[in-house]
């Protein structure tokens, strides 16, 4: 089987390829596990290829058809759809918004449309999509209502991944992930980047910036949950979906006082105090038009799941980055 | 006050233009009267003019910037996009519909915000956004869910107004139209073809095909209102939309027995038995995934109606029409 990753040298593209390598199988579309003999990473920088022979790495942009082309073939039967333009940078270049979370995401339909071959394809979404006068836990058919660009390129994405799936050009599926906490490396342009900031710098001896008022609700999960989501997604029976392929990952809904206080509980009261309240209307704005949770009795009778704590979320992140609590 | 109407040669172009000229007036977006100086009719045949200086018709590809530059200048104050491909045939000609209903939608928007005078611009859309298991009564609130390609654009397209509404490129209003009927004319390749097909073909001493179960509820209005619907939605405070600029316009809902029960009453048992039942399996599906009624307490409160009755509707068809009744 021969399996491709957009936004492949991305956080979530090396970790989902590491993961790939490492299990070696997927089940293909009836279930049945197959090899994986090709693993593609795209990129408009070159991925990590782990020195594993199954890997071949590609840099370009892929809005371009060519390069689209380029790595999907009609052997291609699984592909994730990680790259996209974060929230934060899609609200300050709509062009580029437009360009990667829209146009992108429609051209890699039209490519496999062409091929003719049915390729399985998750594409990745997010809170984003929702907005406005919201129920307190948000359900699998409440109406998408994005208020920012990014939520919009993302909610479109869904509606051409949902058409071209019921016309049988893709079997596709649409992952709503919740914001993943705790990323390691530096902090991003999204709206969200906070939510691993306040955790990660703190533990790192660093003062972190939280933007956002303590009571602010988030709808976390990890980046290992995250991982195991996506390939469980993709694994899953197409027709247990349905007419709506569009799912909303279990996840974690704390509020941001409520991952202080986890910190402080993990890495004690030194590293908790580290972090500095600055409010900054751009960003509670977007963030505050997310849910702060969502039912996922729909994910959870498919066979995902979250974490149950996030005080485990941050132990998962100090041992998977192998971190030293000062 | 210069004013576009995409789709201008079309059946509700038509009406549109000839009501816009008559009134000769329409508010501006502070409310206040303006005259109408010009009136662009483009659609891809020659719209009539009216022999009335005021319009101008122009004959071009809604999908090629070049011919909405020409049309669309830093005057045009006022924008009614009703060019479209029809259920029917954007479900039998995938690249068409996508081309027209979505690229050509966009390109609207982006010369607009290219231009960067924010107009008023009022987009159709359709029940056909809505689907799957829905509630006996669809809310302003329940989620889009379009079961055919059309629907799907359609809802892309609304997505792609409100954003380029909340960043204010544009001052957009989508008006979701129920099913019109009675038109005048021939069918045409809309699924909904047959709701006006067999009031209006029964009335000039012709048969008609009726392919789906009497059973099927329609969500209807006539000609007239839509009319009315699109001046006044176009003329309605934007600020009195929020953040949704998606309205659910009032309508009728009757079944198709209903509806032929109403023409008996109307014209008479003779008219009534020209209808032919000769259910069709690939329209009842299409018809089958629209609500069959939609709560409208909210476009009620900002100002839009619809009528009473059908046997209404039957009466200012056969008046406007000037039909004889055999």
């Amino acid at each position: 089987m021969k399996v491709l990753i957009t936004g492949g040298a991305g956080f979530l593209g090396q970790r989902l390829a590491r993961e790939l390598l490492s299990r070696g199988v997927l089940k293909d579309a009836h279930g049945a596990p197959q090899t994986i003999t090709g693993l593609v990473l795209l990129d408009v920088v070159r991925a990590h290829d782990f020195g594993d022979a199954r890997v071949r790495t590609e840099v370009g942009d892929i809005a371009e058809r060519s390069v689209l082309e380029r790595v999907i073939d009609d052997q291609t039967s699984a592909i994730f759809h990680l790259a996209a333009i974060v929230s934060g940078q899609a609200e300050a270049d709509f062009e580029l918004g437009m360009r990667i979370n829209l146009d992108a995401s429609r051209l890699l339909l039209e490519v496999c449309r062409q091929r003719g071959h049915q390729p399985r394809v998750v594409f990745t979404s997010s809170v984003a999509v929702y907005g406005g006068d919201l129920p307190a836990v948000v359900q699998d058919d409440t109406a998408l209502n994005p208020q920012s660009s990014y939520g919009a390129q993302k909610a479109i994405a869904e509606l051409l991944l949902n058409d071209y799936s019921r016309r049988g050009f893709v079997d596709g599926r649409v992952l709503r992930l919740p914001t993943i906490s705790v990323r390691p490396g530096r902090p991003n342009a999204a709206a969200s980047s906070f939510a691993s900031g306040i955790i990660r710098e703190p533990l790192n001896g660093e003062e972190a910036v939280c933007p956002v008022a303590g009571s602010t609700r988030l709808w976390l999960l990890s980046p290992r949950k995250a991982i195991d989501s996506l390939i469980a997604g993709l694994e899953l029976d197409g027709a247990a979906l349905g007419k709506q392929r569009a799912v909303n990952l279990p996840g974690l809904s704390v509020s941001v006082d409520e991952m202080i206080a986890a910190l402080r509980e993990v890495a004690g009261e030194k590293v908790a105090g580290r972090i500095v309240r600055q409010p900054d209307e751009r960003i509670e704005k977007i963030v505050g038009s997310w849910p702060g949770a969502w039912d996922t009795s729909r994910a959870e009778r498919l066979g995902l799941a979250a974490e149950r704590s996030f005080a485990d979320v941050i132990r998962g992140y100090i041992a998977d980055e192998d971190i030293e609590v000062r």
